[in-house]
Formats: C-alpha cells, sequence, structure tokens
C-alpha cells in the first residue's frame, strides 16, 4: 500500500529497536498524515544529527560537541574514569545521575569466540589516557555477562601494574527486585558478596 | 547527553506510536552508530515519502499516485465500495487480502459530542462516486465503536434510497476494537460475512 516510497519507510522504520512490521506502518501513517509537521522535521533532524554527531575523540561518548558535553564539562571529577562497553551504557549512568566523573567507551568486550581482541576495542586509548591524564581510579561498569566479566578482569590485570586504582561496580539484587525472581547467578552473587548490615 | 540534535532527535522519534522515551533513546542510539547505513537513508525516505505521498482524489487512500494503487488497479472490482474510517484500516485490510474491490476513506466518524458532523467527513465526494461510478454495494467497514456504529447507521440511512446495495461488516470486530489493530483472520471473516445494513 502506498507505492514504494511508502513501503520503504516502512522498512526502514522497521528496523528500529522497539519497532516491529505492524507498528512501523502505524508510525509510517502517523508521519504521512502530518507531514509537515511530523515527517519534515523528523527527516531533518536526522540529517542534522547524522552531520552534527561524532564520537567524542577522548571517551568516545556520541555528541554533537568533540570533545563531548561531559569531557568537555569543567565540574566533572577528572579524577574518576568510569570504563563502559558501548555509548548506551554511558547514557544510562547520565540519566541516573549516578557518576559525576569522565567516562571512556571500549566499544563492546573481549570474545575470542567472536573473534574481538584487545586490539578491537579502545584499550590503548584508555591506556594513554590513564598515563597521561589526571585520573586516579577506573570503575569498570561491564555488563554482568561472561565477555563483560572476563573483559573487566582482563582490565584489572592489565591495569594491574599503574598508578590508578581499579574497581568494579557491585553485582547483586537489583533495586526494587524480589528474590524469588532472580536468577541462580544474581542470588549466588548477591549472597557470596554479602556485606556487613 | 549527545547535545541538542541528539535530544531534538530523541523527542521527535519518542512520539512515534509504539515508541516511548526509553525506546526512542535505543532507536536514536542505534540510528547515531550508523549514520551512513541507517540514519541518512530514513532521513532521505521521510522526505521522499513527504514528497511523494499525497490522498487520493478518488478513495482518500494515502499513495505517492493519484488516483492511488488501487484505484488505478484494473483487477480491482469497481462494483464493490469499501467505506472505512481512515488510511490505517484501509491498510489493514489490504494486508489480510480481504477485499478485491475500492475504497473510500471517510476521514473519521461523526461525533456529535466531538463536534464532528457529516461536512467533516468524506460523505459527499461518496455520493457523487455512488452516483457517477460502477459501484453496485457499498460496504462499510467502520469500527464496532459507538460512533462507528452510529456512523455506519447514518451513512446507511443516507444511502437507502439509492441504487446500490448497502452492508456492513459482520458482527465479529471486538466491540471498542479499532479496525487497524485487528488480525487477518478476524478481518477476512467480518468482510466475508457482512449482512445488509
Amino acid at each position: 500500500m502506498g507505492g514504494p516510497e511508502v513501503e520503504r519507510l516502512i522498512g526502514l522504520l522497521a528496523k528500529l529497536p522497539g519497532l516491529g512490521p505492524r507498528s512501523a506502518r502505524r508510525a509510517a501513517l502517523k508521519l504521512l498524515q502530518q507531514p509537515e509537521a511530523r515527517m519534515l522535521p523528523l527527516a531533518t533532524a536526522l540529517t542534522e544529527a547524522a552531520r552534527a554527531v561524532r564520537p567524542c575523540r577522548l571517551c568516545g561518548n556520541l555528541d554533537s560537541h568533540d570533545p563531548c558535553g561531559i569531557c568537555g564539562d569543567p565540574n566533572r571529577d577528572r579524577t574518576l574514569i568510569c570504563v563502559v562497553e558501548g555509548v548506551g551504557d554511558l547514557w544510562a549512568i547520565e540519566r541516573a545521575g549516578a557518576h559525576r566523573g569522565l567516562y571512556h567507551v571500549l566499544g563492546g568486550t573481549l570474545s575470542p569466540l567472536g573473534g574481538v581482541g584487545p586490539e578491537d576495542l579502545s584499550v590503548t586509548p584508555l591506556l594513554r589516557r590513564l598515563g597521561e591524564g589526571e585520573a586516579r581510579e577506573v570503575i569498570l561498569a561491564l555488563g554482568a555477562t561472561v565477555d563483560g566479566a572476563a573483559t573487566a578482569h582482563w582490565l584489572a590485570d592489565r591495569l594491574a601494574a599503574s598508578a590508578v586504582v581499579v574497581s568494579r561496580v557491585a553485582q547483586g539484587v537489583p533495586i526494587g527486585g524480589a528474590l524469588e525472581v532472580l536468577d541462580d547467578g544474581t542470588l549466588s552473587t548477591a549472597l557470596r558478596a554479602r556485606r556487613p548490615a
């Protein structure tokens, strides 16, 4: 329906995370019904963001400034660098207001089976930052997956000889989570990592 | 995060049906990570669809051709016109392959409380089509809502004096349901089991 332009639009919208073919169709229709108010502004926003946004040369965050708004913020604690797998993790931590230091985006995790080695990640730039900068602590905020844990372990080893303190985000029961619905791994970790009450 | 261009893009994506603020952020991030492969093609698709797509002068469908692909298709049964509230309903029926005739998009339902009268809908063009064309049957495929049922009733009355047979989609449309979200089987059944109004 609607001709090739519409089918093409629906196909591209359907590739967005959160939208399937059905909701992409609804989204396309809503846009088509308001071309001036919705469709062209979205096209413009996409074009401008594609033009303006680049990875930050320091931390790897995506931003229309380079260095990014976080690296360029004089109020951030430059002694504290939070290492994350991806920009989505960085944005999530920022949304939570959970970190007042800087970041370093690794660009993934080590994965011997997937053929991802240290040279595929932003490891050398991290080491350079730590050597040159004011960092005194590195927080490894990697996912609690097999690859995430292996990467954190490898990085901790790699940084052991440096002058910075290396820490990892705590693992345990999520806030608001009921114990009975948690998986065995989380429960075991939470019990093992128990702290004085 | 990401600067004003990114925030603007997230805000516009969040207005799409099916995407909330959180999924819009994920979608924006995915686009930003592939500007050439995803972002600019989507911007182009939006611009081209906005340029190309217009309401069909005959039936009101949105299409890059005018008359639309359905009205211009010589294989469609021109004696049968399916009246729908909106383009989303038309697309849903087409997707189900449930109708081989033409359509007429009413543009809404009568709503005395909402201030929508016959002059706000595509009623006069429908009457003109029925007077001029080859139509022998009009299928009222309006939603099973109060306004949809009232509109179908009003239209059936209005068309009673004309030469066309007026039918309605069968009961089976869930009460309170909008046509565009129905599954194909329900849509097909409702069309097949239409009864005299």
